[in-house]
């Protein structure tokens, strides 16, 4: 086998992304150069962020344009390498780009420990969401013992982190998710202290018994109503990590932050991050994160795709809340030609 | 005279406030009890927080109730003293309320240097607004040298002060203010770099001119539009203490931030906060700031009605930016039976 695939980024959507925003491509498996290696794609995270990347909005460092290799995070198997740190065999995670096999040359690329299994938890709970979390939680959030945290996707892959490192932190956590069954796993199978049905008719009141004593930290996830609920409940000096607004990346009339009034008279903060801005905490976060997972304190779920030709679609269903726990898009298995 | 005027708030405004939101009342004036002051009051501080203090939101920790002598500093001279600390004939300032005199039991009551003439100074440029800029630029702004300052209602008394002090801090700062004169007291009289006119129909033009490199901080004073505007140009890491949302104080439909997004795309924040929670940092700010007076390095402009019946009306002039500098209301002089 000397091709493979790769998906490109073809077309900015308007609203939902659809197939006709990418196209899938067959293309030469590149070779390792001196000081490179490489990697057999295993798994893509699939995340919302991806979304925004796609907009018009050319504010990132290194902007998605299009014509681009579809960006995303991966993790798979050396098959090659000609880079002293790492051997064929090696399971690794960095940034891979939507394709079958990529060419790196070690800067980023991370090995991943043995006892994670399924290797997709190296994207996940053991990767960078939960980095996300955990550095949205402490450097962000400055979060305190006894406080009340709120998260909202809670049931995503960086919601579902954020509660379970907010409980370790002795705080009592509430989950705001879309539907029954998302509500049930958080509080059932996470184990957060109480669920908020944002889709449910009386979701103010719903929050509101949810929340006797304030919110001190909100890590959100969605924007639009959901943040504007929340806003109403904040404490004196509350701190908003603001780590996405799924809610307003397929629309072009964003609803934005209604009740911005409520950080002046509670004296409370919102602020953007991302976890490429911390690298320097992320070895930390990461490492905390397994240990946290080998004294098994952390659970997961993740909703799998299988084949790349699924990406697409899988990124839609994360953008309308269809996963539970990470998405993740599994590659087939077998050993590449190199 | 054993009696004085005291004005009370009776009735929460729809929009503006007007006269039918106060009444003007004669009531005893009272005597210092033991380990009190009476003060007879020289000066009112007029600030657009007071609107909000007058709003439905029951959100502070004092909140003003309808009923209640309305709320606010003022600046006077002690006439009768039972406490050790003060003597008659001592300047002073403090929340007073509205109201000819006050009695005062020492807590919060500030010596006024003798050299602050006017008096006035010391609600100003050398008393809580110039503090609340002080505040503002550097516990939650965390300015550096070099950076580029923006400030709404710039020629407001926050907002002239937090001009001063970033160029003494050798920022580059940029106003945003009402109208070409305003624009020209703020570059002309208090030494900004830069301002931009709001009114004007190019006003989007005039903002990304004078803002070649961006934004590090907006102090923001005024919300609504010119938030979103101003966040297009923010900086990686960009700060925006929030001090106050002139322009949404007066609407049953605040516009909200709409461009919250930028925050997330930015790495950006903004956080509320009062002076009143950063008692500990005020001295310090007030020191420095008296400190910059005598040394000739701060400008300042008041707006001026005089007697105490004018409060309300002065109150509706800076909510809708009548005022230059600082707005206060003059009580007339003579000495108060005692």
């Amino acid at each position: 086998m000397t091709t493979h695939r790769v998906i490109r980024y073809i077309k900015e959507p308007d609203g939902l992304p659809d197939a006709g925003c990418f196209r899938i491509e067959d293309a030469p498996i590149p070779q390792a150069g001196e000081g490179q290696v490489l990697v057999k794609t295993r798994y893509l995270s699939i995340d919302p962020y991806m979304r925004r990347m796609m907009s018009g909005t050319r504010s990132y460092a290194n902007p998605l344009m299009v014509g681009d290799i579809m960006i995303g995070r991966g993790a798979g198997i050396v098959v090659q390498s000609r880079h002293p740190d790492f051997k064929p065999g090696d399971a690794v995670q960095s940034e891979f780009g939507w394709r079958e096999h990529v060419v790196l040359d070690g800067v980023g690329l991370r090995k991943v420990a043995g006892d994670l299994d399924p290797l997709s938890l190296s994207l996940g709970i053991v990767g960078q969401s939960g980095a996300t979390a955990w550095v949205g939680l402490h450097d962000i959030g400055h979060i305190r013992s006894g406080e009340t945290i709120v998260v909202s996707a809670a049931a995503g892959a960086v919601g579902s982190a954020v509660g379970q490192i907010a409980r370790i932190r002795n705080c009592r956590v509430v989950g705001i998710a879309g539907g029954p069954a998302k509500c049930r796993h958080v509080v059932n199978d996470l184990g957060f202290d109480a669920a908020v049905d944002y889709k449910a008719d009386d979701f103010m009141r719903q929050l509101t018994d949810a929340l006797p004593d304030g919110v001190d930290i909100y890590f959100e996830n969605v924007g639009g109503d959901v943040l504007d609920a929340v806003a109403r409940h904040l404490n004196v000096g509350a701190r908003i990590p603001l780590c996405g607004l799924i809610s307003q990346y397929n629309t072009t009339q964003p609803k934005g932050f209604r009740n911005v009034g409520a950080l002046l008279d509670k004296s409370a903060m919102i602020q953007g991050f991302r976890i490429g801005s911390h690298l320097e905490r992320r070895d930390q976060a990461l490492a905390e994160l397994l240990g946290w997972w080998r004294e098994g304190k952390l659970r997961y779920h993740e909703t799998v795709a299988d084949g790349m030709e699924k990406a697409p679609s899988a990124l839609v269903n994360v953008l309308t809340g269809g996963n539970t726990g990470k998405q993740v898009v599994r590659l087939a298995q077998g050993v590449a030609g190199a």
